[in-house]
C-alpha cells in the first residue's frame, strides 16, 4: 500500500501544474494522462446543451496572463501559478492605474503568504489572485494587464470509465477534475479514483463500477442528464473528494441516511482502527449534491479526510504537492477497497438448520477455523451468522449486531455454506473467482490492511 | 411588546379582587371586563345539565363572610382577601369555640406570612383560609362565624371566542378563569389568550383560533360535551397557564406526543434565545387533561412558565400581582406568536426542478437573498428546501432537519416559490393578505422577536 | 423468603455430591430427588435417537475413577471430588508414565487450589482434572490410571413438570441439569426453579407453566424436537442459571429483544430497588441459543446473577456450597415471582368512560385508595391507567410510561375495573382466584417484595 500511496503522489505530480476548470483543455490533458493508466472514455458535451436546468458554458482556454507594471516586469504571473487568475476571467488586454487594478485582485490578508483560488463560471468578468504579500509590494503606478484567453462556444469535457461486473448493477465512484494546482482539493481524489479503477480492473467483480471524471456541479448535472436513463441501475456511490491530507476520515451520508453505502462505509471506518467523523447529509459540498437531489435521491455518500473548508489551505497555493502525502492517500485507498470487499461481499443467508444450532463439531467446523488463529471469535462468528441468518439479516448487519469486523463473518458464512448449512437468498449477483491473477496475488473479498 | 406586557398588567391589575370560582358571578363579571377587548360570547349552562360522566355542579355565589372575636373585631375578613373563604363553602352563621372553629380553618405553617387558596367543590362543607400568623394570634373564646354565600341551582358560565380563517380548521387556545386573586394560576393565561386574540383578530388567517376562557376541568368537560361535534375542527391546540412568573418557559407535550403542535412549539423555545424545558404528557395538570382524554386524544399541549405546584407561591395569596411581571408575560406572548407563525406558514411543498439543484444563480436568487444581510444562511436555506421538498417534509420538518430557524426557511420558500421553483402540495389552506393594517404594521407570517 | 432461601440451599446441599452429566444416573438421582418436592415427569430418550441435526448421545456412567502412584496411593481420587474426572471420559485402566499422563491432565496454574471443570462429550478420550498444586507434587514415576465408566447406548433423561393453567398459552422455564458438582452453575438454577414450580402450584394460574430440567444443549435439542408440536403454546419463556452467587441480577434479552417477558423482566429489576444489568441477546451462553436459534425464535431470556465466565469461581471446584448463598437465591427467586405476577396481571383495558376524565370522587375512588397509604401516588396510577387504557397499551405500557411499579397500577386498574370504568379487551385467559389457601397466605397478584 505505501508504493501504490507513492505512485498516486506522483500522479498528483505529473497533473499539478496543468490549469484545470469546468471546461477546456486543461481537463482533457489531464484525462489523456489519466487514461495512462485506465482506458477512460473522454466524452465532450457541446457548449449550449441543455442539462436539467442548466445549460453547458462556453469553453475557457487560457494561454497566458500577466500583470506589468510601468518597467515591464510582470509583478502577476500566470507561468509563475495558474491560481494567479480567476478562473473564466474573461480576456483582457489593457492599461489601468492601480486602483482600478485593486477592484480586480483577490488576497488573503490572515495568510500573506498564500495565492488564494478565485473562480468566476457565471458572472462575466476578469481578475487575478495574489499574496497579500506581493499586494502590498503594488507602488501607484500605470498597469498592463493581459489575460490571453478564450471563452467560447466549444465543449465541456469528462470522463467516464466502466468495469463491467457480473450484475449490471452499479457502484458509481465520482470524482471532481475542475480545479487549477490544487493538490488535495480535486487531484487527491482524481489519483485515488485512477489508481482504485486499475486495482479493481484486474478482478471478476460482482457489480459494475462506474467511474466518473467531472467537473464539479455542471458536470456531475451533464452527466445524470445525458445518462439518465442509466441512472435505475446504481445501487451505490461514493464521492470521493479531499483524500490525501494528514486529517481523519469523514464520511458524510447520503440524502437517504441509512442506505448500504452509509453503513458499509461507516463499518469500514469504525473497524479501520482509526479516529473517524461521520456527517449527515447536509445539501451543500461536492457532487453529492447532485446525486442526492430529491428527484434522483441517490445512494450516494462523499468520502474526505478533513471536509472541504475547515483547513485553511483548502483553495489556497496552500493545497500543494507537500499538503498531501502517499501515507494518506494510501490510508483513504485501503478504506475505499474496505468499502467495496464489503460491498462485493455482503450477501444475505439463509440458515439450512433454522431449529436449534446445528452440530458444528460433527462437520469438523470447529477445526476448520481453529486453525485461522482466533478460533473463539471464528466460532463467535459461525453462531451469529447462524442464529441471524433468516432472510432479514445481510452478513453487514450480523456484523454490526455482533460488533465484530465484516471480514470475520465473511469467512464464517462461507465455510458454514461450504457445509450447505447456509443458502444465499438470491444467488442471481454471486462473483466468481478472479479472471486473471491479481497484482501482488491480492484476492478480492479477502480484506487485509496493508501498512 | 413591553408596552403589551404593561397592558397585560393592567388587565390582570382589574380582574385581581374579582372572586371567581368554578360558577358564579365572578366568573360572568371577568368575562364582562374582558368584552372591553374582544367580542367574546359568554355562554351559561344550567346546573345540573349533564356532561359526559359529570353534572354540571350548583352555582356558588358569595356576598360576604367573617370570623368575628367575642369583641366583634372581625379576625377573619372576606372583604380583605377573597382568598380567605373556602371556595363552594356552604352558608354558614353560627357560634363556635376556638376548637370547634380550627377544624374549619386552614394555614400554611411552613408560609406563615401567606393565605392558602382552599376549594370544596363537590364535598359540601365551609371553611376558611387565613395565615398561620394569624392562626397563631387567635384566642381561645367563641367566635361568631358568617359565610353569607348560595349554592344553588343557577349556572355554569363560559366564554368563548371564535375567529374565522381561511379554513374551518381550528387551533384551539384554552385558559382557566375559576381562580379568585390569584394572578399566575389563572389571571396570566386570561390576559395573555385576551390580547393573543385581540391581536389575531386583526389579521387574515390560515386557520380559524377557538379561545376557551372555562372554570378547569368541568369547564372543559362543559364545552367539550356540548361542542362534540366541532372537536373533529382541532388542528392544533395549547393550554395557556401561568404564563407571568419569572420561571423559564415550560412546554408539557399533547398526548399524542410528536403532534405538529408539540414540535412547532419546541422549534419556537428552541430558537427563543432562552431556557426552556419539555415535559412529556401526564394525565395531570390543566385542562388538557379533558382535551387529551383517551376520547378525544386530541393534539393539545400546555405552555407555562414554572408548573404548576413547582413554585411556593402556587395556591397561595403570594401569587399576587407582584408576582406576575409585565416582561414575563410578554415573553410567553411572543412566545404564543411565534408558535402561530409557524403554524400559519408551515407548508409541504413539491421541488419544481427535482433533477439536480436548479440554477438560483441565473435566477438571481442569490442576490435577492444576499441583500437580506445573511447570505449565506440564505443560501444554504434554499439548499435545505429545495433538496427536501420532496412532498414528504414540511418546512418545518425541514428547518429542524437543517437546524435553521422556521422564518429563515420560510422567506427561502417564498422566493423560491415566487420563481416557480416550489409549489405547495395542497394549497388549499393559503392565508391571504392582512384585511386591514395592523398594529405597528406588524405582519403575521413574519417572526420577530420584539424585546 | 429467608426460610425458602435456606430451603433452597439445603436442596443443594442434596444435590450436590451426585456426578451429574449430560447422560446418565447423576442426573436420574437428582431428578428423583426432585420429585420429593414435585410432581416432575421423567423422559428417556434413546441414543440413538435422530434429534434437529443431532444425535442423542451414548449414556455415560461413571463408578469410580483414580490416579495411583507406585506406592499404590490414589494421588487423584474421583472418590474425593467428581469434578477430577473428564466428563465423558471413556473407560481406562493402564499404567502410564508421568509425561504419558500429563497428556491427559487439566489444571489452573493461576488458581493453584482449584479443580477445573472439563468435559469431551463429543470427542472420545479420557482426562483427569486436579488443583495445580497437586499437579506440581506428582513425581516422575508410573502411574496406574483406572476410569471405571461406562459410555454406551442408554438414554438420555430429563425432567418436565407441567402446571395447568386457565389458558393452555405456557410460561417457559428451563434450567440446565448436566453439571457435577458445581453449585452456581446448574444447582442454584434446579433449586430455584424447584421451588418457583411448588410455589406456583399451589394457586389457580392465568398461564400455564412448563418446567424444564434438561442436560445443557442437547436436553433442550431434545425436548424441542420432541415436543415441536407444543412449541406454539409458549408464550413466554426463562433460562435460569447462575441464580446464586453475590453478583447482581443480570437479564439477557431474548432474541427478539422486546418481547414481553423482555419488557417485564427489566420492570421487574428496574423496581427491585437492586443494580441490575441487561445484555442483548448473543447466540452463546445456555438453552436460550437453542429456543431463540431462528426457526424457533421464542421469547425467551435468560435470568442469571453474575454471568457465567465472568466470575474466576465459573467451571471451577471454587462454585460449591459456599459461593452460592440463602440470600443470593431467595433475591433471585422474588425477582422470578416477581416477573409471573406481572406476566399472569399485565392486561390490556379499555377506558369506558374515553371522554373527559370520569367523575372518580362521586365514585368514592379517591377514599377508596387513599386508605391504602400512598394516596397521591394511587389516584395519579387511576389517571394513568385511565388515560391511555385505550386498547393499545397493556397495563405494563402504561407503567414503563408513567414511570410507576407496575403492583400500583394493577391496583389501580382492579379499583377501576370494579367500578365499571375499565373493561379488559379479551378477557378469555383472565386468572381466576387460588384454588386452595396458599402457603403463607400470600396471593399470587399481589408483589410484594419478602425480605
Amino acid at each position: 500500500m505505501h508504493d501504490l500511496g507513492i505512485e498516486m503522489h506522483e500522479l498528483i505530480r505529473d497533473l499539478y501544474p496543468i490549469c484545470r476548470s469546468l471546461t477546456g483543455n486543461g481537463v482533457r490533458k489531464t484525462l489523456k494522462i489519466l487514461q495512462q493508466q485506465i482506458p477512460i472514455t473522454i466524452h465532450e458535451v457541446p457548449s449550449g446543451t441543455p442539462v436539467f436546468d442548466w445549460v453547458v458554458p462556453n469553453e475557457w482556454n487560457i494561454r497566458d496572463a500577466y500583470v506589468t507594471n510601468s518597467k515591464g516586469e510582470r509583478v502577476i504571473d500566470f507561468q509563475r501559478s495558474n491560481l494567479h487568475v480567476v478562473s473564466y476571467s474573461v480576456p483582457v488586454k489593457e492599461r489601468v492605474s492601480l486602483s482600478q487594478l485593486k477592484g480586480h485582485l483577490f488576497t488573503l490578508p490572515d495568510r500573506p503568504e498564500w495565492i488564494p483560488y478565485r473562480t468566476s463560471y457565471y458572472n462575466e468578468t476578469w481578475g487575478f489572485c495574489l499574496s497579500h504579500k506581493q499586494f502590498m509590494e503594488l507602488k501607484d503606478e500605470a498597469y498592463d494587464v493581459c489575460i490571453d484567453a478564450s471563452l467560447e462556444p466549444g465543449h465541456l469535457t469528462f470522463g467516464e470509465y466502466y468495469i463491467k461486473g457480473q450484475s449490471d448493477q452499479e457502484v458509481l465512484i465520482s470524482t471532481h477534475i475542475c480545479h487549477p494546482s490544487l493538490c488535495n482539493d480535486n487531484l487527491s481524489g482524481v489519483a485515488l479514483s485512477t489508481f482504485l479503477a486499475k486495482y479493481l480492473s484486474q478482478f471478476s467483480l460482482r457489480y459494475s463500477y462506474r467511474f466518473l471524471f467531472v467537473p464539479g456541479t455542471i458536470g456531475s448535472i451533464a452527466w445524470l442528464s445525458l445518462k439518465e436513463s442509466r441512472i435505475i441501475k446504481i445501487k451505490h456511490g461514493l464521492v470521493i473528494a479531499g483524500v490525501g491530507d494528514s486529517g481523519k476520515s469523514t464520511y458524510k451520508r447520503s440524502r437517504q441516511g441509512n442506505a448500504e453505502i452509509d453503513t458499509v462505509v461507516i463499518h469500514v471506518l469504525k473497524h479501520s482502527g482509526q479516529d473517524f467523523e461521520v456527517l449527515d447529509f447536509t445539501p451543500y459540498g461536492y457532487d453529492e449534491r447532485q446525486y442526492c437531489s430529491p428527484g434522483f435521491n441517490l445512494p450516494v455518500g462523499c468520502l474526505s479526510r478533513t471536509p472541504y473548508g475547515r483547513y485553511p489551505e483548502y483553495h489556497t497555493s496552500a493545497d500543494d504537492l507537500s499538503f498531501v502525502q502517499p501515507e494518506h492517500l494510501a490510508d483513504s485507498f485501503q478504506n475505499c477497497l474496505s468499502v467495496i470487499n464489503v460491498l462485493e461481499n455482503n450477501r444475505t443467508y439463509v440458515n439450512q438448520q433454522p431449529k436449534c444450532e446445528p452440530q458444528l463439531g460433527r462437520r469438523g467446523l470447529y477445526r476448520a477455523i481453529g486453525g485461522s488463529g482466533d478460533g473463539a471469535t471464528a466460532q463467535m462468528a459461525m453462531l451469529w451468522v447462524l442464529n441471524f441468518s433468516d432472510g432479514n439479516h445481510s452478513l453487514l448487519d450480523i456484523a454490526e449486531r455482533a460488533g465484530l469486523e465484516f471480514g470475520v463473518l465473511k469467512t464464517a458464512a462461507h465455510a458454514l455454506e461450504e457445509h450447505g448449512l447456509l443458502k444465499e437468498v438470491s444467488p442471481s449477483t454471486h462473483s466468481k473467482q478472479p479472471k486473471k491473477t491479481p497484482r501482488r496475488s491480492r484476492k478480492m473479498g479477502r480484506r487485509k490492511r496493508v501498512s
